[in-house]
């Protein structure tokens, strides 16, 4: 019996049986150096839209690596629709949040400009690039869009009429968000937690006022907020999501190798 | 008016109005030097046992700082009486599960050598530096206790039989979390938090025999250890612990300065 699979990669093309997929230089030199395969050993491939596939390497070269697709392992799934907008945060938090809501489960990742946002770019290649790499570990068949970086009033002025906003960074006058969320209405739903500094309270205002606005409280403590970010969508998950189903069996221990 | 009181410090001395309280080398330079505090200025100071006092700084000498305590600022509250036993993990991963853990207001902070914990030893002296940290900066009024660090099977061998573990670090058989503490009974409880490698089947066959220990599943992906803390812990927060009651209003948004 061969080895258990204990790569899984993101590829952009498209897989299918017999499919060729070339990796650039930087994951080539991961495969080869770093995890030492050689060519024939088996590695797990997914897109975002066509499931999990084992894939054979082919051979190496200079700078490249290319797979030869076999057979699937995993049709592709349905992720929670759940957006995460959160205000852009200094290099190693916002690191962070990007691999914590991809294991959590968002399906977009959007950073906006808060009045009181300290950061005012937003590095989205290095945000994607975690996004990727918590997707490739956590076992998602896809990795979280990324939304355009900006100033959060432009995001709500387009806001989609059916989906629901939970407004995170909140004064202690909101309800508490198991109270909320337990009776939440199926369908496309967002979370926003604002920046280290808090919102602006005439922005806070104006927020809260939006129809699609609910907004959920978490606790008396003062939370950072990339914890504001994973205690959020965990009790999204845990009360709305996909944790409200029965485990499945495929679920090994954390980071287990893929059977 | 004076202006909003920006510092929160822990300290061991006992708390009463007129007490002096005097700071380490560390602390006065940090006052001084990072904060530019001079004489006269205010800080709050808590000691997890007489809530939280205003105190005014007397004068800084060579490497300390005294304090005189004023008026009362809040009452010591009760934390929710939930402890958190976890697997050590390096470093920048274990740092970040006391600051989390200590927002996420658990009262005791263990880390237990499971099998196949990696790191063989912990700096629970570092453990708690970031506990403190956390609490000054999250507005509680204590420091989680910290565990003596010891194999999981001693842990459990002297467990307090009123006291619920709830399992986190499972395979997909468990129940999903919000079902199991929607119906928690009331009373102390625990989360125990695996290693990044998962338990050791044979581990984990003994410990869900355990009377006292109920499985809690966290839905379809595979989650880091240190993620899964923090969700377990607002998924308990939210459903059984102190994010149930309506909001306070003294609570600011994310780390505004306490008025």
């Amino acid at each position: 019996m061969a080895d258990p699979i204990k790569t899984r990669l993101y590829v952009d093309s498209p897989l299918a049986e017999g499919q060729s997929v070339g990796l650039d230089h930087e994951r080539a030199h991961f495969l080869r150096h770093v995890l030492r395969l050689d060519r024939g050993d088996s590695v797990a491939v997914f897109n975002g839209r066509d499931g999990e596939w084992r894939a054979a390497i082919d051979g190496f070269g200079k700078g490249w690596c290319s797979l030869t697709v076999a057979e699937q392992r995993r049709e592709q799934d349905t992720a929670p629709d759940l957006w995460l907008l959160f205000a852009p945060l200094k290099k190693g938090r916002i690191d962070f949040v990007a691999e914590k809501a991809t294991e959590m489960g968002v399906s977009r990742l959007w950073p906006v400009f808060t009045r009181r946002t300290d950061p005012n770019r937003v590095n989205i290649d290095r945000l994607r690039a975690n996004a990727v790499e918590a997707a490739e570990q956590c076992e998602r068949l896809s990795v979280p869009e990324m939304g355009e970086a900006v100033p959060l009033d432009r995001a709500l002025a387009g806001w989609p009429a059916d989906r629901r906003l939970y407004l995170c960074a909140e004064a202690g006058s909101a309800r508490p968000v198991a109270e909320v969320l337990r009776d939440a209405p199926p369908g496309p739903a967002a979370l926003l937690v604002g920046p280290e500094g808090g919102f602006d309270q005439s922005e806070l205002d104006e927020i809260t006022k939006l129809p699609f606005v609910v907004p959920v409280g978490l606790g008396p403590r003062i939370l950072r907020a990339d914890t504001a970010v994973v205690a959020a969508l965990a009790c999204w998950q845990s009360l709305a999501g996909d944790w409200t189903a029965g485990g499945s069996d495929r679920r090994p221990p954390f980071r287990a190798p893929i059977p």
